[in-house]
């Protein structure tokens, strides 16, 4: 997507004129917790024994270029670059094994966060569950364009906030695959978004993000207050 | 759907011979907990000064007459029966005073509850997520069948084990239709159940459960451990 071409079809088109849409439409997004060490450090919470999950519903999804407009009267909203992982058929009981058989492929996300009421309500809904809250693309990845090892950057206005790699998870991909399968079936087009490292910070007004991942792109958006 | 015939384009049906699909596809299910002083009671936890709020996805829903196979390993896995509301049009930041407008009607749902993760778990995921958690049906009544002070009542078996009236909701329907809508868009089909009575209890293998509320119905479904 920053290359500065997209061909489709035999046709060239510049990305100015093109809407990018979302790279699928899930029917849930399951999300991750504290899967870098340094980020549950940062927010003073210890490392889980198993993975803390929670739920974004379809209203969530938003696409490359949107502007994200944040929850009104919150002091505190902060971004969060996540690996996206994108199903590619209903599934259930998964074992971690066989995770990649049931792998589209991945997307970059950012994991918006009203920190105001996260902090005080049991289940994060609307700490993270509101429109908007989850930015996915540019564009769904290819499995053997993304290596295990993948750099993550997430920028400001240009201004680095948070910088990492995936081999810092604490759960592994298919470790998540398998332990969320167990529980609930997959469709094609869920998502499970896997975590952030450290650095998470405040989105203000008229802020520009850009949040990229090794092999897959950069995933761009507006904020409005 | 307990008076012995379906009547529907002037043919006349035996409800034996009639698979009845729950009455909506929601792409989300908003929950709220804690919404009967009596329940918030027998839980040892305080009532909340704003609705508590979960999330269901779709992969929760199940229909009248299915048999939900509870998640395997667990001990304690409990009925609630709930009240539930079905939204008729896409809508966001709805005041209380015309949530009436945005309603299509109201079912009854069973907000199955695996204790032994939700206990456990910062988001109720493994323990209120979980495929066919939340069987709805058997019809999507109408508004004004159904009197805001409406007895429901859950049986297990033929025993009665909760039996209560919406009357003693802390958070009226329409005050948590202007909440959630405050953060999420709400979509034609999408569900809000609005908590449960004192009462709530294990279930086994093979039980049968009705879940009756004035002016809906029974809702009936099996139990496979």
């Amino acid at each position: 997507m920053s290359s500065g071409e997209i061909t489709f079809g035999g046709e060239t088109y510049d990305p100015e004129s093109v809407d990018v849409l979302p790279p699928c439409e899930p029917t849930k997004i399951v999300c991750v917790g504290l899967n870098y060490a340094n980020h549950a450090a940062e927010e003073g919470m210890d490392v889980p024994d198993r993975p803390l999950l929670f739920l974004k519903p379809p209203n969530a999804v938003s696409g490359h270029g949107d502007t994200v407009t944040l929850p009104a009267g919150k002091e505190t909203v902060e971004h969060e670059v996540e690996l996206g992982v994108v199903i590619g058929e209903q599934c259930r009981n998964v074992d971690a094994a066989d995770a990649d058989d049931v792998i589209a492929g991945y997307t970059v996300a950012n994991d918006i966060s009203n920190r105001d009421d996260q902090r005080v309500e049991q289940n994060w809904v609307r700490g993270k569950a509101f429109d908007n809250s989850c930015p996915l693309g540019p564009v769904l990845a290819d499995p053997q364009d993304v290596p295990t090892n993948a750099d993550v950057e997430l920028r400001v206005n240009g201004e680095v906030r948070q910088s990492s790699n995936t081999e810092e998870f604490i759960f592994s991909v298919p470790e998540l695959v398998e332990e969320i399968t167990r529980y609930m079936t997959l469709e094609e087009g869920d998502v499970i978004i896997t975590g952030t490292p450290a650095g998470v910070d405040a989105l203000e007004d008229g802020d520009h993000v850009a949040v990229e991942i090794e092999g897959i792109g950069i995933l761009e958006h507006d904020v409005a207050r």
